[in-house]
């Protein structure tokens, strides 16, 4: 019994145990194959999204070594690919630019801090089981800031494609003619020729290799190498030609090489803490909302499960693993879970090899990408961020529900103009504000007596026989503070048209929740309808409601109006009177 | 006709219209004495309040004569008191303290701009009709806010009452004996005086003058009149012992004669309506709902009716007319318009008789009040927030509903602790995440037959017929993104426990709703089930929500599923494949 416990134990905090005893070597074939696939993503993906970030190098790649490691253990997914991903990038370059805080310290001490601090509030998520409050961000407000970061992304990328300084010039522009004349031929034609080779690698490339029947998985291999081909080529050009010193051309430079240290001193800074923490949370909540959503479709098609509350302990040990290791903060990537699990992956034991990969290659081959060109890597990211700017998708969301599709709008328009952080918060805000103003109007039936029968119908839909004196009023949903003004109206309206009234039964048979504020505002009601001569009643009042009831003063208010068992006991009793 | 329609909106925009026209002679005579008692009350709470505020004195009257005429033209209730209020006051006052403000100009003038840029909010929310989002503010935040600016009042106060400066000693204790050797024993005579009569003369008072059988009016007359008794006294006893210039007592001092001008230079300069947006907004929000709040009280309990959209009008008028004549933010008053009612007021006659006095006061004797000690208006303040401080209310709430009580707690410590406006933010954010949380669980019931009949119930609560190959689910909530997660997993964790299972039914007969989100989800549900081999079908789809499926290509992604008009149908259709 003691060791069932145990065993369950592990198994709900541990997943990796529930499927490491079951492995098997077909297993273990699909799981290389996609190890190696996703190791080539991996590495480029490393290096640009710590650019994006505006953060060395070595602070990608570091990222993608431990957290996968730690997520492989805890995760619930077999397929996440936990690393660094391009939404949160984009989102620690907002956060560290703003000048408050590059007042406080190095950026890089800072990164490690914000993805210290996201560890920690997911922890804190998971302890408080606050997995489903998540859900409120709504799908329009999430693919409205996931396209508005996207498109954010795509401008900050710009200048690194078209070999320019950071654009400086706001809105005037004159400017702009003297911006552009800096514009670097040698880095425009690398940024078009890795936009060409990615993309014949995409759906051109697969469709004639299978012409030419090349088996499928290294149609996959072939097609998911584009971006490391990439740096390959465009490193090699620049290298042989001297491009960085001849003409310019932008380079990563020199990369720290060797595995990271672990160190803790990011502890210590409680002003940084502070400072980081507003960033902190909404890149740790986006982090999670993102990788579970991914988790879920790839769950989805192999019949597999995911633990909300697991995943936030999950992603929350694998940010702390981060910041221990100099990375930065981690998610499950979109592009990458997919590549991972359209190559096979079948564990995370794919993730582990990818992560042995890429340690070797931060060992021994930094100095091979000390010259590769940000252009490259500018083209890398803006292939995989594309498809993330879903414009069309915010029409099909209008059209649906326009009040869904304004939220996504804003939320977009947000992002753009206010801010991420900024956008999502509007976003998310607007949603709940209509999603409670749509729940404050609940339904609420006048219903009479279809003859000969104890049955009870709305007035409006059904022939029923219905009283001078007595009004009976059937409430469908829960009564609290966000709906009992709009039932409290209804019912005063109801009462004010009708002279002849002596008697109100409220039927309370879908009701089994009455908050303080309605429970209230029903005891002014009482008061208000006795000054109008006219008793409230209660009938079909459920157990637990009722014991609520009784431990207030509620039913000595409400005498003589009584509470009856069933509508028609409170019909036979009050309409002769 | 069109006459008929002007009258109307005439009668809807300027309530005023609808008892003027009915106005009688012994409406007049109530309104007149009521009209009086609250001029005599008026007065010393327009300096008072001023003082709390932390403004001028004349700041306070003024705001006791146009705002209260607007209101009078504009507003739905019959007795509500417009004018200076407490817990505005000392939202004002915190607002006003704060660094960035003082910074950026004169007390005065932001607190005018706060006052115009209230009004300002308040008529765009009547514009985009949302008087009732304020529903959402619940029953505890408010009273735990309340109760926690209430203290906060009370604390403020409390220098004044004992002739000290400002307390700036924070947690240093040795500060404090220092500081309390200050204590000047004239002032603190005077505050006991004032308290002791203002006690003596509420309800000791009226049940001896009941035992004497004088009239009931007369008795309400002398009660209400300890304010302004207590301001005569006290001053003259200042005046003649010159308590001010020997002793040190704290005055008002000058007051400027004189009615206000009507100036609009308030709205020039930009920066300071920007700083001060968040303070507009959250004192425009309270004085809303306090005032509304008073109004339903009142008109309860003479059958009126308050229109809360309305209100907004006349509320965002108010404030604007004290901003136009150099007063500070208006609301309806708790104190103030108990005392006009229970002196009979019966139409805001009153409040313009009242008007009148208070500006003769103005015009003429603002020369009496500069001796006016400052520990009177304390102890004036004092009496009327002690009955705000509701802690017994905390305790019942906690015994009704743990939940309400815990937010209500925290507001109350929000309130103390972090900050008047943090406070009430902070409870409104937990009253709307835990009313969120809770409908996040929709009611859901697995039903099977009724034998031999066309019924369906819940197979938990009925002895009914049910069928291994087909599953039928009720869902008794509208789908959205609040509770479609929930619902997803229900469904699918009823599916994995049942290997026999091809077809699942849903049951929409009370869903008139379906979001985007939701859409999504069930969209991604359609093809989960079809991975492991079984169908989705819809029964009982209401008309409008069968509409927007149509529009999209759901159904498609239904097929083969169907949807079927009634459960029968899909019961007898399906339970034999």
């Amino acid at each position: 019994m003691a060791m069932q416990r145990t065993s369950n134990w592990i198994n709900t905090y541990f997943p990796i145990s529930t499927w490491l005893k079951n492995y098997t070597r077909e297993d273990l074939s699909g799981d290389v194959f996609a190890g190696i696939i996703t190791a080539i993503l991996l590495v480029p993906q490393g290096i640009a999204y710590a650019m994006l970030a505006g953060l060395p190098a070595q602070v990608g790649l570091y990222a993608s070594i431990l957290p996968p490691l730690m997520y492989a253990l805890l995760g619930t997914s077999r397929t996440l690919s936990v690393g660094p991903v391009s939404i949160a990038a984009i989102m620690i370059a907002s956060v560290l630019a703003a000048p408050e805080i590059t007042a406080l310290g190095g950026t890089v001490e800072n990164a490690i801090i914000l993805a210290a601090e996201g560890g920690v509030i997911l922890l804190l998520m998971a302890m408080l089981r606050m997995g489903g409050l998540v859900n409120f961000i709504s799908h329009p407000v999430l693919t409205g800031f996931t396209s508005g970061a996207a498109i954010l992304i795509v401008l900050s990328q710009a200048p690194h494609l078209f070999g320019l300084t950071k654009n400086q010039c706001g809105l005037d522009l004159l400017c702009y003619s003297n911006y552009f004349q800096q514009l670097n031929l040698y880095t425009l034609a690398l940024s078009l020729f890795s936009i060409t080779l990615l993309l014949a690698f995409g759906s051109p490339l697969s469709t004639l290799l299978k012409r030419f029947n090349v088996k499928p998985s290294l149609i996959t291999g072939l097609s998911k190498s584009a971006p490391l081909l990439a740096v390959i080529i465009t490193t090699l050009v620049v290298t042989v030609y001297q491009l960085s010193d001849l003409q310019h051309v932008a380079i990563v430079g020199e990369i720290q090489p060797g595995l990271p240290d672990i160190s803790f001193a990011f502890f210590t800074n409680m002003t940084q803490w502070q400072a980081l923490l507003p960033g902190a949370t909404f890149i740790a909540i986006i982090a999670y909302v993102e990788s579970v959503a991914i988790a879920k479709v790839t769950a989805n098609l192999r019949n597999q499960k995911i633990n909300p509350n697991q995943e936030l302990i999950a992603l929350g040990v694998s940010n702390l693993a981060t910041a221990f290791s100099g990375g930065m903060s981690v998610a499950g990537g979109f592009s990458r879970t997919m590549v991972n699990f359209s190559a096979g992956a079948r564990t995370q034991m794919a993730m582990l090899i990818a992560v042995v990969l890429l340690s070797i290659a931060v060992m021994f081959f930094t100095e091979q990408f000390t010259y590769l060109p940000k252009a490259a890597l500018a083209a890398i990211i803006l292939i995989a961020i594309f498809p993330l700017i879903r414009l069309r998708e915010i029409i099909s969301t209008w059209k649906y529900d326009s009040g869904d599709g304004i939220a996504q709008l804003i939320t977009l328009l947000g992002v753009l103009v206010l801010g991420i952080e900024e956008g999502i918060a509007l976003g998310v805000i607007i949603t709940i504000l209509s999603y409670l103003r749509r729940t404050s109007r609940p339904h609420i039936a006048v219903v009479g007596r279809i003859k000969a029968t104890e049955h009870f119908r709305n007035i409006k839909r059904h022939q029923v026989e219905t009283w001078k004196n007595l009004l009976l009023i059937r409430i469908d949903e829960n009564i609290s503070f966000a709906n009992v003004s709009y039932i409290v109206d209804f019912i005063e309206d109801e009462t004010n048209n009708n002279a002849d009234l002596k008697h109100v039964v409220l039927i309370f048979s879908s009701v089994s929740y009455i908050d303080s504020t309605a429970f209230e505002a029903l005891e002014n009601l009482i008061s208000a309808l006795k000054t109008k001569k006219i008793l409230l009643h209660l009938a079909e009042v459920k157990g637990p409601v009722l014991d609520k009831l009784k431990q207030t003063s509620f039913l000595d208010q409400l005498s003589p109006g009584k509470v009856f068992f069933q509508t028609i006991e409170a019909v036979e009793k009050l309409n002769k009177q």
